[in-house]
């Protein structure tokens, strides 16, 4: 049989279970919002994060002499085992609650300062010596502790997870790109042969993609160092010293390891996140780019007979339940579902980041959860893509050939020489009546065939002097 | 050097072209609202749909004895011009002006007024005999006027426009599924390989994807036809006769030839237009309908060499401005970029759908502009596709047998008779020595020679007994 | 130490966990797809939909003769128990992986298999004498079953959760909508002062907004009923009975309960689902329309001092970490978050349900889950605001009829009488000199005084006769 | 009756209008794509665009040696013509084309050939002695001209359109914060009376907001001045001088005076579009940022009697067709219907984006009319916002006063004082007892009057020490 004991808030008495720090506010909202809770229980990443918070609130507050020392000490001990994970079990909350992330502000209030209580050897629930409001919660409201909270948990997972798993692909599919630098292929637009590429010159330019889209989102990282702390309420500060929004920043700043700093702007941290719907935009730029790359490598290793067949990739599970032998880019797939998701966890949260009235938006918590889904998923799957596709293309050299010499727009190198309309024509004759290009080079007297040897060059083509 | 009239409303006077009937209202609208000009005026489809609903509630005030019948009988000659389109030049103003389209309704009323008090003799500007608000207008608010105009734009426009073209492109399509429904070719799942079809069957499924989005934009056709109409400024149907929402609905169907009818609830067809959201997301449907289509005819189009290659479109125009003889899938561009833009105009549908408060939405204007927007380009891009790409598929039948023939899931056939794992040997075997699938069996010795002639026969493989 | 046991599949051999009953393609997808571990396992809907189906597949097969009843038996009555959820720790698997579905498919062969071959004697992993692809797969492809089961388990979750949940919340409202139907007060649009309504004519709009937005839902299930089943690989029904689809679909009718049949066209069932998208569509409608309600609630209760007023909803929890005393409407917060986030998920389905090519849509499983996710939410949502928040809906009566004693827009109802421009001269003069409409008609010397209190009664504007 | 002229190209004649420069190309695509061509001409700012990129092609061409200069100087002199406007009526392409832009690239080849030819004393159609091919194009393909000019033109109108409307509206919103800096008002948190701020304050935040997205756009610009000229058909430079992209930057940088310059990775300038994707994204940003303040404007200006009603905003119109007297913040819905047409363009933007394949996004004309049309409705809509609502607006004093007397939250100040708990006793009693705070804290004996009056100072509160 579970033991309770009671705790209260500003409403009353509330029954908790006896071997949890939460209190009252806490089991409110997990009675009153039992919505998706299989799913949408805050991840690690935002605990951790109101842990810092909450340690760094302590020991600006004790810096600021706004906080006794034994207090103050006790709090940053047990904000410490929430940013170790220790006290996991104790965030039960889901994502759905008041749009604040009040609850989940509270959460912490609570089991910290019932964890800092037994601490100090007091008991739990008496609120004796350590208030969650008026002490963890000093100089602070949900109103800016909680986007706080969001801005070092979106950093912190961009830096852990995403940078370097976007690096590690990038990194791979460059070394393909040198590797193949000169494995001279069809180029192709509108799904039509075109002019030559290599293969490096192909692949450089996924890398280039990812190039770009990576310095997006780190640009986007520079507006989510501002912080909200300091703002409480409504962005005036009341009821902080003054000087408690960039003490707490400096601490965050030093716990995190990112250069976070109070924002000029309290009202606009409270009242917006835009700087958070410009990261999701910036990962949506991302999840658009590996759609195309995951796009073009499915489509250059179809077949394995009936498309266009140009590079193998890891054959890593049988592709059918049904057709035998059967191998599939199963890993472009799953990356490519993961961008799709990206563009709707985007669409969510550029919605959401639309609808803040007066001194608040109140879809802080929607908002952040699509954001840190997204860089996770992000993050699993290029590194997934990475280490189970991308590592293992190779070029199948005798079809890259084949298509290369059957390739019509090689005509394009004779248009300088012989005006475009001459070209065309010749390009014409050979896809109409059968012939290389050579052939119908010569068969129109356009040009001779040392010409044509010496003026098409599908090397030559792919590096112009 | 242009001459003014003088015109009045409620706020007091405005100079009007002299040669214009709108009056003031209007001409406030023109003065506030500079946006989008250029392309943001109403079209004639809104219009000619106002001029319906004036001229059906002057005809039902006539029957109900609210107006007498000299002033009803001028309103309804005035509006009748606005349907046959003999006023289009009176209609100035553009989406973006205020969001129950009040300066739109008002722009009927004025200029209805004004050439009713013409036809009557009076003086334009008087409001005598005939006046804007109390006798065009009468019975009526733009918060129920406004969407009722919308809801016939958009039925008239699905039956004049939608509905013919995509009656066209899949009686094309389908005229083709019968043609080439013994061509066998191969099939392809995941971009690999699979077990063949015949491109009948490949084309039929475009066909079965138009049908089941035409049903289902159909289907939504029955929410617009509730009409607002009656419910006045907040749905209660203050001011207008008790009948006036079922008569004037009546005269609207007759006028129109569309069933339309009272809505039974007009406090929900004022405050909310959810039956034009579900039009909006039943055209995205069709959109990605045709996406899934014109993407697969440009990648069996894709070569000429160096592609799938299994069908000819036509060649309309030189593909390039520096590749001699190269041709492109066109159409299938301009009808996925019609799709994608379909997409976003369903997207700021959704979005303003969600936005009314209380008694009304405000986003009137913009919903239905993008509503027919995407039906005008989703029509006007099937005819082009129809007309210029889907009447000149041919089959490229060298390229088909050439595929068919190579082939690995041919393999599919024999599983039945030596189990799915021996004949994932058979395939592996031919993929990786380079065999055929029948030297392969033959080496294993799983299937004699004759075993596999009788089992493996591509035509039947399509259409299993 | 764990143990492990040895399976195989075309592949090769693989070690799986001893405990497990899943088999080399399971255990391979685990290890290639680590891509969001911790939230996108497959939820139950799924694994018991499979169960269903692969239970009807065996029925059907031991009907059609294609298995024999001792291995048919064992597959169904191991199929049984994962429609009980006995199996609940054998799918391992998440959302990311291959396109088709295959490696979940394969789970459930694999489970299966072994789970019939332990029924009957028989050795896991020896595939004897149950193997997953020719018995337990008999007749199927994964690009069948995944489809066939995605549209079971969304039809059943609808049933389960969506439609029960919508049914309670509308009941709630339709009642309020019948306490308040005589409570006047002061309509809104344009967020601005209107002629009066009745509080219950303003629910009342809540209630119909809900019920087309359910009426839209269920007329999407008509699409879902279309089974993929007797498709296999491409379609055409290769190794699978001529009567499979049909005996199977009938098996799965009777076992979900919902009148599900064989598709008519099977190449467009599994090239696309656009039924599937047209469902998606249809949640985002009902987010929209929940979002303009919660709206509505969240407003009207706007306060307590400060804002609008005019309803009461529950005070469930403290609602700030800062300023004592305050109460939010979190209820409506949480709903509008999910409202969002169903946008996000629409915007994820539809995209993907795009994205299809040839003979396969390879997005299956993240549309399947979007529209899982948003009925799911949906549902907790409907249910936690009408207990915490729609049931504890009362009117505030001082500040309704305060608002409609101040109400300007009443002088609507005096321009029938006098004439619009009249109308507004008294508006305009009560708002500018700060007078009743009264006082300001009597001013202007347009009404008396008892025309005015015969023609202006609140009660009856909502109400015309 | 319309004369014609015969023109050519590589597919054969056409018959084109005589008193047209336009030539075969043109012309077919005239004929095959009759979509959208009420509403999707190119605009100016396209046009403008090709104009200075085949101007500054021709100058590079001669500065390299690539064309001789009577042919440079005719062509540069009829592309400053296009620059210039004066051939306008020469574009009468659509957006919807082939998805390289190659048609209107060939436009702008043609026109500036035919005219350069004119100039040269040389007869229309000729392709003598400047080829629209060999001459106006030379060095150049579609491929790389196109996103060239689509840079160019957003850039351009970005500087023309946007960023001075923007900058308009902030600094008139900047001056009324400065204005209204010591109006104490209340704060408003989840639409609750919070803490006070001064409507300064308030006003400030949006201030912020609009200037953070301008940053934002204006960072994004930095992805625009990468061109693609000089990658030709595939990114390779095939037939260009090595030197022409960068000498052609230059000059395109010179004439626009934008500091342009020539793309390191070629292959990405072609194949994808992410530098427009994110501007269209950082135009989003600032839709959500406006419909922010368009929402608070609309809701603080709520009323005139029965909303928050506590600032002023422009009368600008009347506001009903059937109440009298109504005026409505018509600005704000103008403004919010651009902002969702906003996000739906970057749907179809972004959507767009995703889809290049191979050497090529064949989405390009649909990316750059979403992001052209935007912006041009961004900047048309803030500058009527700015003119007709914001110049306009002004506190209601009795209101905000009335308002801030009554604010139970001002309890909050109590808190460092009292602890939070008795001072949520003291604004629960003052709020179910109907009571003010300073009577309810001295009821329950926990402050004394004088303290009170002390501690809780609303001016004090928005600016704490």
């Amino acid at each position: 049989m579970q033991a309770f004991r009671t705790e209260s808030d500003s409403m009353g008495n509330v029954e908790v279970p006896a071997d949890k720090y939460w209190g009252a506010q806490t089991q409110r909202s997990i009675q009153h919002f039992p919505i998706g809770v299989d799913r949408f229980k805050w991840p690690f990443a935002m605990i951790r994060a109101l842990g810092i918070l909450k340690k760094s609130a302590a020991l600006a507050n004790l810096e600021l002499g706004e906080l006794a020392p034994d207090i103050a000490n006790a709090i940053s001990q047990a904000a410490q085992e929430v940013i170790d994970g220790k006290l996991n079990g104790q965030f039960p909350l889901v994502v759905f609650q008041t749009g604040s992330g009040t609850q989940s502000n509270m959460n912490a209030n609570e089991v910290i300062s019932n964890r800092a209580i037994e601490i100090l050897g007091g008991q739990l629930g008496s609120k004796k010596p350590v208030h969650p409001n008026d002490h963890v919660n000093r100089g602070q409201s949900s109103n800016d502790t909680f986007p706080t909270a969001i801005h070092i948990a979106v950093v912190d997972e961009l830096y852990q997870k995403l940078f370097p798993a976007l690096k590690v692909l990038r990194d791979t599919l460059d070394a393909k790109a040198q590797l193949f630098a000169t494995t001279v292929k069809t180029g192709r637009t509108h799904l039509q042969d075109a002019t030559p590429i290599t293969l490096g010159q192909e692949i450089g330019s996924w890398v280039a993609q990812i190039d770009h889209a990576t310095l997006l989102i780190k640009a986007s990282v520079n507006g989510l160092l501002d912080l909200a702390i300091g703002g409480t309420a409504v962005g005036t500060g009341l009821n902080a010293h003054r000087d408690f929004g960039a003490t707490c920043a400096k601490h965050i700043a030093y716990l995190s390891g990112h250069a976070f700093r109070s924002a000029d702007n309290k009202f606009f941290a409270l009242a917006a996140h835009d700087a958070l719907v410009n990261t999701s935009a910036s990962l949506r730029t991302l999840a658009g780019a590996l759609m195309k790359i995951a796009n073009d490598v499915r489509w250059l290793a179809s077949g394995p007979r009936c498309g266009i067949g140009e590079i193998f990739i890891p054959e890593n599970e049988p592709g059918s339940s049904i057709m035998p032998g059967k191998v599939n880019p199963t890993q472009c797939e799953a990356l490519t579902m993961v961008c799709v998701q990206v563009f709707g966890n985007d669409t969510a949260t550029a919605f959401a980041g639309s609808q803040g009235n007066f001194q608040l938006n109140v879809y802080k918590p929607i908002m952040v959860h699509n954001v840190l889904e997204s860089i996770g998923l992000l993050a699993d799957s290029c590194k997934a893509f990475n280490d189970h596709c991308a590592l293992g293309i190779e070029p199948n050299l005798p079809v890259i050939n084949r298509n290369l010499d059957n390739n019509l727009m090689l005509v394009t190198a004779l248009a300088p020489h012989i005006g475009y309309d001459n070209a065309a024509k010749i390009a014409k004759t050979a896809l109409h009546e059968g012939l290389t290009l050579r052939q119908a080079a010569q068969q129109l007297a356009l040009v001779t065939p040392a010409q044509f040897d010496e003026w098409v060059k599908p090397m030559a083509m792919t590096k112009p002097e």
